[in-house]
């Protein structure tokens, strides 16, 4: 038997690091800014537990394109590295220094902000580089050393004359990624990776106009002279804390953030907690418009100020997906596939936080000002209704602060619902009926209907409403809601009354038999003796069988097959309106039909049945009849 | 000046592979039944030039679950490897086993398909595994070895006694992934990623019964027997000559691949290439539903026979992402980012090909059967008018096949509607004026009186259509598309006809006085003097307004802004028309405001204006005309 060590040869890493590790070849100078962004946070840790005995200053990590040498140069001011820490950090791969030195100063390192999850970045810059050189100078009184290397395993190392503490990145940038040497282009990834850095990012300089002196002559002219121009902000408004902050500050902050948006948005959300995971962040309410599509990919995740993505799959809870802002947390695992992300435990408890946190803002922006609440209603309903369905812990808490609004813009919460409608919408059976209407204006006549009766009708016109209602059902027995144009209202909300008819049973026999003649077999005649004023005829549409079919079209849920199920509807005929009584009595069988067809024309009208041919043929008979 | 080499030090490597290489744990047994897979197919090779002298027979690769022992077996009967292979390919990481191989054998394994692509496949083996152990018999004639290591960089290995060909992969499985000893979990795993790989895969028995026999007694008992449970199609459709497959052969190879869709594909493309690079597969047309967002995803990408994603995303142009089917190629670089894999110039030709594959198929429907080609054509509009917006290349080709249908289901290509309507539909002005329909339904009367005038109605439905109007019109300089409502047909296409008008100057300037008292602002009032039979009042939306804003709501294109602006509409009153001489000379104000009032809902029927509130009153005031 033998043993031995398993031996990875150098030549294929350098590959597979080009191939796999990183696809996306534009991270290279996130990554080297980060490098340089933990040497200066590492200096300062030290300067500040007296380790190293140097003036820490106002360090910056600079940015420099020279185009004609083809060079991109990444400058840091951090504590620099010795000829024998370059042997030691670069020329081991893998073998990550912020590792190395997270273990020596554990604990007094832990809260300064140490970026440390790029191990292997610095070999990133091979992705664009050719040849990359390292010109670095220690804060130890050491000479500086300079390392050049041209992506094959060999590299070079000589001493330099650096004097300025701090290390240099030279990328001699290859022929086939030349676009890095573009202002634009690295103007664009520094906003886009680098905006909240926590060290000032100098890229080039920009004029600045001087105050005008006190003893300016008349024909002052103002004097502009060149200053760093800083990209980045390096402290966020979700790097603070809470009670620092201004309800302008958090407004500031999502436009610095969404400068293109133009609506403020609704609230915010601050996140920070520390145990049992570390996270940080705002989140936004946005003014949602109809398209729901749109709206997602707009939180960005960052892992200590440095820009990770814009797809927070299954770290902020899918109904959540739409709301804008920040999410920075160093605990959420990296290059970890979706299906690996919904199993990781630490990332289960952070997607939990924060549906907590939300249901929490939530019921208390409610309970301070339940006006401006439901003021805006109307934007927010969508996400809050889609968690209540998504999230069984949002749902246990939504009955604190979801509202049912009614065509008449009062607002009740769940409870002050039931409270509100026992007295007047209970039926004779005991079940509480809440009326609902699904759009104001195509069901216009139906709620009027209702009103007349004193119910209170809502409002409810979310696209995944039928699935909500239908859980609320569930939970709340004895609770049902149907919509208004369902039924007739009296068979809605049945009461213990007995209605008087017109006509005899003989009467409405015949009535019935000739309706049926001239009624197309797709409706339902249904007698029913209503007050003499109620509207002569009513089409309506069974809640059931329109509820599943809706469940069925909006996704999940309903029941198989009901999506190509054809619509039901019912022609409700009032026996006590004068027009059955001279359908009734008409014995000229085709003005009786086209009484019959007339009604039956406006009856779907009023339900929006009415069409096409039909219509056209309803307007030309309507404009023949008054001209 | 010293130089040297770059170290990677081990300790390192396997939390790597661990973290970086692999996001997805359960892929293991995709990478290891390739590594099966692989080695079988050399073992075939090798047989095949004579360099191996031993019979190939009939390979398969078993994949075992130990339960009670905790082990995940993984068996073929490939080439296998000695002691010494082993120490080569198994102890030096990323030292491709395949790799040299290919080099070795450069031209005669071109073709015979060999899975080289998974280089460090092996190692995932430690991502659900804490122990592993490889026993392997050459073809050569050498004793048999057993490698087992517990994931850190020690080994051991020892002779075993193994006397049949091939390689035993016995994973221990950790108590972390212990799931991945659940039959139904490595039965899904084997479906999803194994489902159509070269090599037989068995997992388990199943019982078959045996044949009747001729004797067989009165009281016969069928017998079943135990046999191989095979879960995979080694030789799947697109692997084969579209000359040796029939119509119904693709049929059925559709219903392998989606055994849940109950609708048969319009039609298929067998994509078969091999330079500039390689590819086949297979790619459905399916009948799509009116939801486009549910169908995509449903491509998958295989790289010999290998299944790799059904992210297709970059690969396969934008506009074909909801057609179904199969791609398979080893050109295609994995690994890699969307935006990476839309600057890679191989998978930018890969997608041009298939583009022009897709036209030239869809231009040989056409041209081999019309009126097929004219049936399907609402199942593929949408597809086909999104190409043409995307991708040039499409628009190019597109004129050969793409269809214009009308009202009455005429379908004309773009050069047929040319000609067709060439002499009725020129105006004055020398512009040939194409009429078309954005519902049948809501648009009716409209299209009614173009239809009466002899001219075709187009009927355009799609969403993006106002895009694809203004594109074409670009184009084709002359042509004018305009919407049957968007103004009164005499003015759509304008003829050297001089209307008489019933009405004198004066009397035109009284109406319109009247009218303007009683229809609101929001309605342009125009009188015409049109036929005295036509309609008297129509309303009509200007056709450049409506689609700017069309095309602003359905993204990208319009003037922005266009989003919010509101609706505008036209009155076009016929001064030739009865009702407009009763208007006139109604002296009664309150009569003369009723007959406008009521004229004006009925225009406002035709086009779907009237609504809520007004077309209760409406249906109530017309109840009681009735009565």
């Amino acid at each position: 038997m033998t043993t031995g060590k398993i031996n990875v040869s150098v030549e294929n890493i350098f590959p597979l690091i080009k191939k796999f590790l990183y696809s996306d070849h534009e991270i290279f100078l996130r990554e080297l800014i980060s490098n340089g962004t933990d040497a200066t946070l590492k200096l300062k840790h030290l300067t500040s537990i007296g380790e190293a005995k140097v003036e820490y200053g106002s360090p910056i990590i600079e940015i420099k394109i020279d185009k004609e040498g083809k060079k991109l140069h990444i400058i840091d001011q951090g504590l620099g590295m010795t000829a024998d820490e370059v042997e030691k950090y670069i020329n081991q791969v893998a073998f990550s220094g912020a590792e190395e030195f997270l273990d020596k100063y554990k604990d007094s390192a832990k809260d300064s902000g140490i970026i440390g999850h790029f191990g292997l970045g610095f070999y990133s810059a091979f992705m664009v580089a050719e040849k990359v050189e390292i010109i670095t100078k220690s804060y130890k009184d050491e000479p500086a050393a300079h390392w050049t290397c041209d992506g094959s395993p060999e590299f070079t190392l000589e001493p330099a004359d650096k004097t300025t503490r701090g290390t240099e990145i030279i990328l001699h940038i290859a022929e086939d990624s030349l676009e890095f040497l573009e202002e634009f282009k690295i103007s664009g990834l520094l906003s886009k990776y680098n905006k909240f850095m926590p060290i000032p990012i100098k890229f080039g300089t920009k004029p600045q106009t001087l105050p005008k002196p006190e003893d300016a002559p008349e024909d002052y002219v103002a004097e502009t002279v060149e200053i760093d121009n800083i990209v980045n902000n390096p402290n966020p408004a979700w790097t603070k804390q809470p009670t620092d902050l201004s309800d302008a500050d958090y407004k500031d902050f999502y436009r610095e953030m969404y400068p293109m948006q133009f609506e403020e948005p609704l609230f915010h959300i601050h996140l920070n907690v520390d145990y049992p995971f570390n996270l940080t962040g705002i989140l936004y309410f946005p003014k949602l418009g109809s398209d729901l599509q749109i709206q997602k990919d707009k939180i960005q995740l960052y892992q200590n100020q440095v820009y990770v993505t814009d797809n927070v799959e299954g770290i902020v809870p899918e109904f959540l997906m739409m709301l804008r802002g920040v999410v920075d947390s160093p605990d959420i695992p990296l290059n970890v596939s979706r299906s690996g992300l919904q199993a990781d435990g630490a990332v289960k408890k952070i997607s939990n936080y924060i549906t907590r946190k939300v249901a929490d803002k939530l019921k208390s922006l409610f309970n301070e000002n339940r006006e401006d609440f439901e003021q805006k209603w109307n934007d927010i309903k969508i996400i809050l209704e889609y968690g209540m369905l998504s999230e069984d812990k949002f749902y246990e808490k939504a009955g604190a602060f979801v509202l049912y609004p009614t065509v008449d813009d009062k607002y009740f919460t769940l409870e002050e619902l039931k409270e509100n409608l026992k007295e007047k919408q209970t039926d004779k059976d005991g079940k509480l009926v809440v009326l609902y209407a699904g759009n104001k204006e195509a069901q216009h006549s139906y709620i009027e209907i209702a009103k007349d009766k004193g119910y209170e009708v809502l409002l409810l016109d979310s696209p995944i409403i039928s699935h909500l209602i239908q859980k609320i059902e569930g939970d709340n027995s004895g609770l049902h809601f149907v919509r208004v144009d369902s039924d007739h209202i009296d068979n809605l909300i049945k009461k213990e009354e007995n209605a008087i008819s017109k006509l005899s049973e003989e009467e409405k026999e015949s009535l019935k038999a000739s309706l049926e003649t001239y009624i197309p077999k797709a409706y339902t005649v249904q007698l029913e003796a209503l007050d003499s004023n109620a509207a002569p005829f009513i089409i309506t549409q069974p809640e059931f069988m329109r509820r599943m079919k809706e469940m069925s079209q909006s996704g999940g849920g309903g029941m198989f097959g009901m999506n190509n199920m054809p619509e039901m509807y019912n022609l409700v005929v009032n026996t006590n309106s004068d027009l059955a009584t001279s359908i009734l009595n008409n014995k000229d069988k085709s003005a009786q039909e086209s009484l019959v067809k007339q009604a039956l024309d406006l009856a779907k009208l009023s339900q929006n049945l009415l069409k096409g041919e039909e219509l056209t043929a309803f307007v030309k008979r309507s404009f023949d009849l008054i001209k």
